[in-house]
């Protein structure tokens, strides 16, 4: 079985080697622009993994690898615009380095692509179940994005809710990569199923630790400033169980501090003082494990 | 052989039956909107008589039939995006109605939508070619709507430029669906290539008529304001040719006319008194055939 940074570094070495088509210009050239701003490559790793487990590796596990990325990335350029980005991994966004069309038009033939690559696996009896298994979770991550838009706006999403949503905008994806990974080689359905459901656990804990360490990481190994989802009023699982089990004193204070909409020391300090009362740290550290 | 009425109204009955999921409303409720503007459904049509040449329609010809529709109606609604237009069909656009955002998202999902269309064919065993067919073409989609932005924004585009790229952006699709029918009817590789070259040949006369009437049609019978391209500057292969050919005094009165930027009936009525001089009816006419 690979280990991450195998499986990260063999797929780097994939990637460079794969082209990307240089014409029009204007429409290829942001997509290349966007693959070189790196990232993590969680997703591909993963699903190297989880295929190494059941065999070697072929060129068709690098196939699905390369499709799971692209189409992620696809995901980010769209979300850019809609979250109004200028940055991404301190970088320039497409659509802003660019333009809106481009960001659009660009993001839609990486969609074509992820599906193309898909296509190109060798053992062709398999295509129809992964491509079952992969457009379910391109779908879940459409679905999700719109309920985190829509999220946005309400003021009574509660945990459930939240835990539904980005299992399907983060989730679904990691857990398709592992179970195209063990589909890809041959693995029995009950195996790659079962992989699904880990992947899900897991997004779902990674999404949660974001949103954790907002509130209780260490700013230096995080990487962002501390409370920066506080001062936002981002509808994090933190705030919507404070939301939650907030009653009387704690809930008008809570409703007071998310009012102030300037960058605040004192209203990060307080919301924290509310989340140690409503043991909100503890909560958020069970329901990841 | 279907008559093309037949195909319309037969598939018009399976996109009626054909669901279409719910929630997240404010995702999939755009969706529903947009297949409910209607349209000639030409795509769908065409796919279904080309099939019925060879066999009766089965259900995977109108799962193929949805997906090509799906499809071009997933560019109806980034494109309208790119072209700031507020109508489609006579009613608002759906990034007009609800709002960018949607706009994307919701196309997005069509997307996804008509690969699992595609997916969804009964014999498997046809899967790799027919997505082969429909990603080709789909990805030249994408590059004749970028060669298409890119050259409004030329003025030296010569009239093989732009014939090539209304066969990607108009042509490529109706092609692969005179091609999906054959395929998915068991056609031979040489019919259904035939077919794909009598569909973009049909493409591009069809685009070219749609040029044509602008200046020559009668305005009542087209449903469109005689000269609409005229004002606009529009880079049809008429104002492409025109640029080409005219000379000397013939190229200053063009160039003194595109300046004007004003709805002015005396605009339109010069510049087809220079396509007279230039012979440009002709020459279209003569293109189309």
């Amino acid at each position: 079985m690979l280990t991450i940074e195998n499986a990260i570094q063999s797929f780097n070495q994939y990637l460079d080697k794969a082209s990307i088509p240089k014409n029009p210009s204007n429409l290829y050239e942001p997509v290349s622009y966007m693959m070189s701003l790196g990232g993590k490559r969680l997703r591909p790793a993963l699903l190297l993994i989880s295929g190494s487990m059941f065999g070697n590796l072929n060129d068709s596990a690098y196939k699905l690898a390369l499709a799971v990325e692209w189409f992620h990335n696809f995901t980010l350029m769209h979300d850019d615009i809609m979250d109004n980005a200028d940055l991404r991994r301190g970088k320039t966004t497409v659509w802003k380095k660019y333009d809106l069309n481009t960001g659009i038009l660009s993001g839609d033939v990486m969609l074509l692509q992820a599906f193309q690559y898909i296509n190109s696996i060798e053992d062709k009896e398999k295509l129809p179940a992964i491509l079952t298994a992969f457009n379910k979770a391109a779908t879940l991550v459409c679905e999700g994005q719109q309920e985190d838009i829509d999220y946005e706006k309400r003021n009574d999403v509660n945990a459930d809710e939240y835990l539904s949503m980005i299992g399907k905008k983060t989730a679904a994806l990691l857990a398709c990569s592992l179970q195209m990974g063990a589909m890809i080689n041959s693995a029995e359905d009950f195996v790659a199923k079962a992989l699904y459901d880990f992947g899900w656990n897991l997004g779902v804990a990674f999404q949660l630790k974001d949103d954790y360490l907002d509130a209780y990481g260490d700013p230096e190994k995080f990487g962002k400033k501390k409370g920066g989802d506080i001062l936002m009023n981002k509808k994090t699982f933190l705030l919507i169980k404070a939301q939650e089990l907030a009653k009387g004193k704690n809930e008008s204070l809570l409703n007071k501090m998310l009012k102030i909409t300037d960058d605040s020391d004192e209203k990060i300090e307080e919301i924290l003082d509310l989340y140690d009362k409503l043991n909100i740290e503890k909560i958020t550290r069970e329901t990841i494990l």
